[in-house]
């Protein structure tokens, strides 16, 4: 017989009954039953139960463990009692007659239970996050990650896809967040930096004349700790392609995303067919580039309804600048005045003036709209609202004025708290959408100049003559998002392999050729010896997972994370280097004054 | 029809003939027959032959293209006429009558040739990578590297392991070689390292209650360069299991590896049951712990034979230390004074004061030894040794002498170019091996003390009672290293999970149980909390590929390498940080002396 098993904690079955057998693993649980000690053993796989009499010869042995000890037990399969079988476990028919047992490692006192989801200190379940992690549900989490990106793994081999890996040890990247750095101690002085993302070896990767790349790629950037980021590395589904237009790269993830989803989401449903909303589109309808599409408000546009009204306050505003829209966030079965107050009250909390609401009421036969806006601009003009918005008795309105670019966020957040608080928000499914056509430039009010919105190695459309002729900001580029039930999943573009497109771009922020050079030396020259058309995007791994396990916090799908304040705690790391290293890096560090 | 392409380069045959089609690539080569031009066409998966016509419209465009340009091209599938069909190119039974050219992207003149396999300088290769990476084995390398990879990724998975990804940023160790550090900008003047392997982390995972792991594991030294080993970074096939002995891990790993072996080694015949050879036994068979098993030769202690004996300077040898040894040589078909002699000059070449020898040769009915140690010992001995080493007439065999500590990494070299020399090895075998039962401690000369003589966190063989009781330098641990062709390719161990063990384990190298706590304080503490047994190993991927490949250098199996100065010159890495990154990191860079 194998010396510690020959069957897993989850192996034995009514079939098994009489066989000597082997088991080891952890002890979950010892309880004491008049005498006779029952013990839940648990591996990798599950849980067996062992049943140990006091005249077994594992007796005396059996007394002694603890939770948590490691222990190997030889015994007899029995089945259990009809009355005893436990129809949850996959070994509930049985249980284990011990007839020896070998301690393998004992156990300390605990510093935190294994049971349950206790609510520990963070720091505590950080610095052993080897017990934490033999907690069931993170157990679970962790193992049902290494399947989603085994399956993601499968299914981008099945696309024609293979898997390139990219170096870690690279160039810093003066685009972008904040870089790691890693010292060269063979050209002291001078820095390494790890990769926030390998944008620029998957497309010379594509100019070396390779074509569907993918990568389950490390990325790290050094960023302050955020909620929903944990601070260092992360992980991406990265992709990119040859010879394409952005539908090919839509065309081919998104039946691997939704493959993906289907596979891990316990039955609940998954948009196979994903709508492709304009970004100006989902800014107007959601408020959000990030919309969730479970929510199945969409605003519109209701400014002519204000203009020359009696509702003074819009009328106004609309009369005096002409960027100024009315935007009416349609609430079905939101009809109460009550409703209404809180919403205007919630807006309120935010620093808004308030929310302006009409709701409708059945009154005999006919529909009626109340509330002061309603009375400020007269029934027939409510009357026109409720029909174009196609909303009945017992549903509300909330309506935000002025210049859509401010208060489109707002607009989405009362969109958003609406769906919510009224529960037409369908949370037992997956909704995937591309959004599309990002603007290219955005305003930099920092900087009071154009500057990239995204990605400046994304194709614009229009080309060089949109470069050229067009106002920076009406540029649209061929970059898209992938969006998942209001959060970010992907994102992606076709690149600009142009070099005059390139430099041309660059030009309109205010950087010349010269520093395009300087800064992006391997991918310009690259572009110049024959570069195909290509693009691709990158899915957030972390966010995927998260959204199937169901997890709020990143701690619950990571292995061996750091805390809040970018330590691990388990390694002890950051730590203080030795005065050799740092001599060896031709390195000093600069004392700091003390914090309080 | 698609805006790129129809078809691959690689795709068309006598069945698409007649059809319209459209195809992007580089152009490959462009030939002018007698007015006609013939274009290679070539993408990421072959090569397709295109004909235009001078009366074609494309005709125009196609005398502007040059070698690299990407361009479309539509036209119609022709077949070839019987004689200029090519049967070495899937393609080879049509070409492409072009209709219309479009330039997607020109190339400036070439900085190195795409053909054949220039002798380039490394640098310009290295700086114009993208180009170095179109050529046809580069290529084909890169994408046997992907497959491979995907291979023991699929083949793991198959043996219920699961691909748990560990952290990058993490603590620096001080065994093992030199760390790359990674400043902390949080903490500023402390540093994260990056791991030179995941071990501290897959053992942990193991207390943690997870099972069956494995990584493709990326991994950090920072050494020196040396020709068999890119500065940087490389993989590693990394895996670990719970509750096994070393033949679970051996009988795991040996059909996984085989399997790769057998799927990219293009026929060549590959060991299925790997023998199992004590580290001892390999030393003196094959005087080194990773010999080449495709060489025939086993060499033999024959120390007997030459004590008492006429051969004065072995004899006294012998007699004055019992440590002195005479190992035997034998080398089947060497049996010609000139070949001898040849060894015997290399053998003196190599520092040696030479190699002695006999070689046997027919006279008449009978065998008989020549050279001038048959002579000194005499026929009978000469003859007892031919029969203990089953030479014949023909055959050769050569001696070395002295403590076998010290001598036998040359007889190892003796043997290996006798084999070479004497065409004995086949080149054409995968031949594979584990070689097993290290010593667990080597004495070092440097720091005159006994030290770990592998991985300090293996188990050693014989447990508390072997460190109590054992002369140090006499254990062995349960530690192993899988050999290909007289490459090593894996090592690993069973781990030592006890506590107790591991602070004894260490009071023997003369660190104490204060030392382990603070420099291994996350796996000493976990040990404390039931750690299940537990071992792996660890393939070295670059090896695998090169074997399979056929690659001498690493630069022929890698993306993006660094140069043998640790230098990325396509992205231009390391380079200065900007005053404000060493600012945020607390850093100063200590001005170095000029080196001329």
């Amino acid at each position: 017989m194998h010396r510690y098993r020959s069957h897993t904690c989850a192996a034995l079955r009514q079939t098994d009954v009489g066989a000597n057998v082997r088991l080891s693993g952890w002890v979950h649980r010892v309880r004491d039953h008049g005498g006779v000690l029952f013990i839940d053993l648990r591996d990798h796989y599950g849980l067996t139960q062992v049943v140990v009499d006091p005249d077994s010869p594992a007796f005396k042995a059996a007394e002694a463990v603890r939770g948590e000890w490691v222990i190997r037990i030889d015994g007899r399969v029995k089945a259990r009692t009809a009355e005893t079988v436990n129809k949850t476990m996959p070994t509930g028919e049985i249980e284990l007659y011990a007839q020896e047992i070998e301690v393998l490692s004992a156990a300390k006192e605990l510093p935190l239970p294994i049971f349950g989801e206790p609510d520990y200190p963070e720091d505590v379940r950080l610095k052993y996050r080897f017990l934490d992690l033999r907690r069931e549900t993170l157990h679970r989490n962790i193992v049902k990650r290494t399947q989603i990106v085994a399956d993601m793994r499968n299914r981008m081999n099945a696309e024609g896809f293979a898997e390139y890996t990219t170096p870690i040890l690279t160039a810093s990247s003066p685009e972008g967040a904040r870089d790691f750095l890693v010292p060269s101690r063979i050209h002291p002085g001078t820095f390494f930096a790890l990769p926030q993302a390998p944008q620029q070896y998957k497309q010379l990767l594509m100019v070396a004349g390779f074509d569907r790349y993918f990568q389950i790629a490390p990325c790290f950037r050094d960023e302050d700790p955020r909620a929903d980021r944990l601070p260092g590395e992360f992980y991406q589904l990265d992709m990119e392609m040859s010879f394409v237009e952005q539908e090919d790269v839509w065309n081919t993830m998104a039946p691997v995303i939704t493959g993906v989803f289907e596979k891990f989401a316990d039955g609940k449903p998954v948009t196979k067919d994903w709508p492709r909303i304009p970004y100006d589109v989902a800014i107007r309808k959601y408020g959000s580039d990030k919309p969730d599409l479970r929510n199945p408000i969409e605003m519109q546009a209701v400014t002519e309804h204000f203009a020359g009204s009696g509702f003074k306050v819009f009328a106004n505003m609309i009369a005096s600048n002409p960027k100024v829209e009315v935007w009416a966030i349609p609430a079905k079965t939101g009809g109460s005045r009550a409703f209404c107050d809180r919403m205007n009250a919630w807006a309120q909390s935010t620093g808004q003036p308030g929310l302006g609401y009409i709701f409708w009421r059945a009154e005999g036969e006919t529909v009626e709209g109340s509330g002061p806006l309603a009375k400020n601009i007269g029934p027939e003009r409510t009357e026109a609202l409720r029909v174009q918005l196609g909303l009945e008795a017992g549903d509300a309105c909330f309506f935000v004025a002025g210049d859509p670019a401010k208060f489109y966020k707002f607009a989405g957040e009362a969109r958003t708290r609406a769906g919510e608080e009224l529960n037409l928000v369908d949370r037992d499914r997956f909704e995937l959408c591309w959004i599309v056509d990002f603007p290219f430039y955005e305003w930099s009010e920092e900087e009071k100049k154009v500057d990239f919105a995204h990605n400046p190695f994304s194709m614009p459309q229009g080309g060089l003559e949109a470069l050229e002729t067009q106002d920076p900001l009406t540029i649209k580029a061929y970059q898209y998002d992938a969006v998942c039930n209001g959060f970010e999943i992907a994102s992606g573009s076709i690149r600009n392999q142009s070099p005059e497109l390139m430099v041309k771009a660059f030009e309109l922020v205010g950087l010349s050729k010269q520093d395009v050079e300087d800064r992006f030396g391997g991918m310009y020259r690259a572009f110049q010896y024959g570069a195909p058309p290509h693009g691709g995007c990158a899915f957030g791994i972390d966010r995927v997972v998260m959204l199937l396990v169901g997890a709020k916090n990143l701690r619950e799908i990571s292995l061996f994370p750091m805390n809040q304040q970018a330590q691990d705690l388990l390694m002890n790391a950051p730590s203080e280097a030795a005065p050799t290293q740092l001599r060896e890096l031709a390195l000093r560090v600069v004392p700091q004054p003390k914090k309080d």
